[in-house]
């Protein structure tokens, strides 16, 4: 069942954010953009709110992406493994599994 | 790749959690104690502190109950989705990372 | 500055709380409601799905609680610790700080 | 109940990250970095598991470091605004609740 054919450099690395990958790096060019703000903001001596307030921000963006990338990772490497039913199969789902623990609880 | 024979429960039912029921009625019954406990906390005027603790203790359980959940969820339901290749696979993908998201964002 | 006129019995034991105390315990009862809902969830074979949606309500209920248990605290006990120029207003402020830290982490 | 007296800057500004300053923006700069590392992994097509075990590690670096600045406010700009009893305690203590309820959910 894989949901759309994989590109070649997708079927290559075989990671599924790869479609997306221009999107992914201007989101985090712009994170790293946002980051960089916050040093400027304390340097500045800005009022502590207004700091807290980017880095909610900054930490939501963040979350973004990472739920865009286990989403691809589910749909193309989970998915593929899982066809493909080699051992690792077990061993994607175990770190899909640990990677989302480690999203909920960070 | 089904990782292990699914019971005839679970086949009935092809949910993952069958096969670990009883042990998440008790994980149930147990928070469901605790929010009792909480309730009387506030009704006897106990220190707002200790009933903030008893909260985060809760929220930290029920967060272990989501995501041992998703894991069996994971394992069983999405990898019978993706093997039989029915168009449900990615309904299930959906869902799971829809469920994945409200979890991180609660 | 205390920002309300402290009730007799908010005087008496100083929580913030006090004044929305009823309205606090209907809220713990509904969530406890909640909790066994999803033990009869588990406990009738239902969807995977459809309980993590569940837990994902009962967790961002339970934060609510306890962020307007913070804001009442912060406004009354914190408040009157440092009004009163007592120690403890220094432990209650690392208090609130534990408190905001397992809030955010759990 | 000023905790400790305030420096000419703290004074000045009435921040209390001040005194640590130097501290966060280090702390910053580091988040800065890693989150180019997260630019480079993503554009060299690593693994998406080991990305998204970066980006669980700035959002843990980010939540202490609101953390830090929030216990920092709690004890200065707050309690400096309830002992000079003047109407903006009301506000910070608004917006300080406010913030917390951000970080909960973000």
């Amino acid at each position: 069942m894989t949901t759309t054919a994989p590109t070649v450099e997708e079927a290559a690395t075989g990671h599924g954010y790869i479609s997306d990958k221009n999107r992914y790096l201007a989101r985090l060019k712009r994170i790293e953009g946002q980051t960089r703000g916050i040093h400027r903001m304390i340097d500045e001596d800005n009022y502590c709110i207004d700091i807290l307030t980017q880095i909610s921000a900054i930490t939501s963006a963040l979350n973004n992406v990472a739920l865009g990338l286990l989403d691809d990772h589910l749909k193309h490497c989970v998915t593929n493994a899982i066809e493909t039913d080699t051992a690792d199969a077990e061993q994607k789902l175990r770190e899909a599994s640990a990677a989302i623990a480690r999203l909920v609880k960070s």
